[in-house]
């Protein structure tokens, strides 16, 4: 299997980042990974359909969102963080403060 | 024709927002708005094709990014500042930030 690819901090494209956090599976895993620690893929969103997922985590890789570390058969997936942070400060935070699953505030 | 239809300020979605925003045609769109001014559909673009236009002033509306207005067989637009700023601080400004065709920093 290839290596899985990642760009570097620098060439992340906010165009890019818009993306892939446009949408609302993604927003959750976003959220899911919101804590900082490594979690494995399985652990999140254990009831959405793997392909559909599978599609997801690479959204998010390839345009900077997360790392995605493969260890035997399994994923694990960090929130790249301090990079977005850096790159386009404040934009995670928004995503935070709305619910995950994007309805409307109480 | 039917209204356009534009979602009130309340009821604009974060997720909806950074899709509508995610593609390298809208973050241009949005920098020619950029002054606040109102334009002409036409002035905007030029050189693209209008039929893709049209996909994207609709994506934009609709996602509660922009104001379409329709005077005779024209359609002026605008951006929604004061509402995208009250609702997501500081996701303008990433967007304003950024070149507008999404290259690079040099």
């Amino acid at each position: 299997m290839a290596d899985l690819y990642h760009p570097d901090a620098a060439a992340i494209r906010l165009v890019d980042v818009l993306a892939a956090l446009g949408h609302p599976v993604r927003l959750e895993i976003i959220h899911a990974l919101a804590g900082g620690e490594e979690r494995f893929c399985g652990e999140i969103l254990p009831a959405a359909p793997k392909s559909s997922l599978t599609h997801h985590w690479r959204a998010l890789r390839e345009a900077g969102v997360i790392n995605q570390r493969r260890v035997g058969r399994k994923f694990y997936l960090t929130l790249r963080r301090a990079d977005l942070d850096t790159r386009f400060p404040g934009l995670l935070d928004l995503a935070f403060a709305e619910p995950a699953r994007g309805d409307a505030p109480e």
